[in-house]
């Protein structure tokens, strides 16, 4: 499977008064690691808001296994996990130093159009992603 | 079982560009129910902090159902579901006007001391705690 | 002049490793408190934009005088001090306990239409606002 | 004078229903400028708050010539241009494509001690940004 890698420094106003990272913050992060994937498939999210579609969030899991502080510099590493016509889901790790495992979750996506209906992914943008896993279990 | 109910009003801050509440905004939503809970049981987060107690968020995951915009008032209910002595486990619901489901949730704690490790909440607070439950449940 | 004055607690997530609020924050407050102005006008501005109207923000300052903590119940107090058909003026005092004042500020917006060019606000709307204002002074 | 040039990609959550970047955030990207200003002459903000002295916000300025957009790449450009033993100010550009202005601002900043009472820096930290300025002026 392909994994994208995005590299981060944890910025101060993501902390808070615990002296970690808040915990919403992962959420962000990981959705920064959903549009790198995308944009290292040489597609972009804006792109396909442009064409009218929508990539809302329906559930997301997040496990916290170790905190994070200011200044940390942290991967983000995503993986498409799952790939239908009207949804997406994606893994995510959040790795510290040493590829250590702080954090760990999962996004499922609808697709909706202008009309906030759910509707289809345009077929160009399924086959460019599933060749990509493809390949990358070949 | 008893539930909090904490009133809020989205704002613009927390919409993105998809013209809708940004989903991380429910992670700190819930920890507001949360605080909320605590406060209407006379206890205050605050408080527990000062003692040397913290309360880490160990695990989340959230159901988005529906959008909320811009000046949407909306309510979290808050009920708290799992009371052992190093963990708590909150769950909640997001409603909109006439209190439609738009978002549910819950949150697994763990109660880490002064050095970070786990430790066991006050017998006191857990005391309060049950006590509130026993009661809502009799 | 007439002045809103808007009530919140500060939120966890509002909080910084130093322990206090994150001073960024204190510009989400000023647009709440704006908000809360217009709303206390019977006015909307998700009306506004509904119509076409973007009233965004050329220029802010902040004065920080104390901090703000978690949990802290805080008053936005809003007055509008400048009004033009095409910009708006609002001076913000944030208060702690006691109306002590905590941090004050400024914001100045232009309106832009739905091509993001300058335009001139509704005349109704500056009626409205004009109208209150003599009424404060008067 | 030693400017320092932070780059960084806007993030979905960062934009608001106006389509736009929200405009608080440019107050935290001035703050991830200066922590990499300081980071830039290998001098990191965490030893200095482990060190006991926080360097607060005391006043912040924001002036806004264009919006940004999501997944735009922008260059944060960094100047410290006042130090005193108890004060720092900087100074801030926000560059878009071809290196055309976005946003400016400055913020001025004043050191606590971990009474949270006014003190002043350390004499090697000021000797250490003393002698960046002077050779960038050479």
């Amino acid at each position: 499977m392909v994994a994208s890698r995005t590299a981060l420094t944890v910025r101060y106003a993501e902390t808070d008064a615990q002296g970690i990272v808040h915990h919403a913050n992962y959420l962000v992060w990981f959705e920064e690691g959903r549009s790198d994937f995308l944009r290292q498939q040489e597609f972009c999210y804006s792109d396909l808001e442009r064409a009218g579609y929508y990539v809302v969030v329906a559930e997301a899991e997040v496990r916290y296994r170790a905190p994070a502080f200011y200044e940390d510099r942290l991967i983000v590493e995503t993986t498409l996990c799952r790939l239908r016509r009207k949804l997406l889901e994606f893994r995510y790790r959040i790795l510290g130093s040493e590829d250590r495992l702080l954090v760990e979750g999962r996004t499922l996506h609808m697709v909706l159009g202008r009309d906030r209906r759910p509707t289809s992914l345009p077929q160009e943008f399924i086959n460019r992603l599933q060749d990509t896993l493809q390949q990358g279990r070949g």
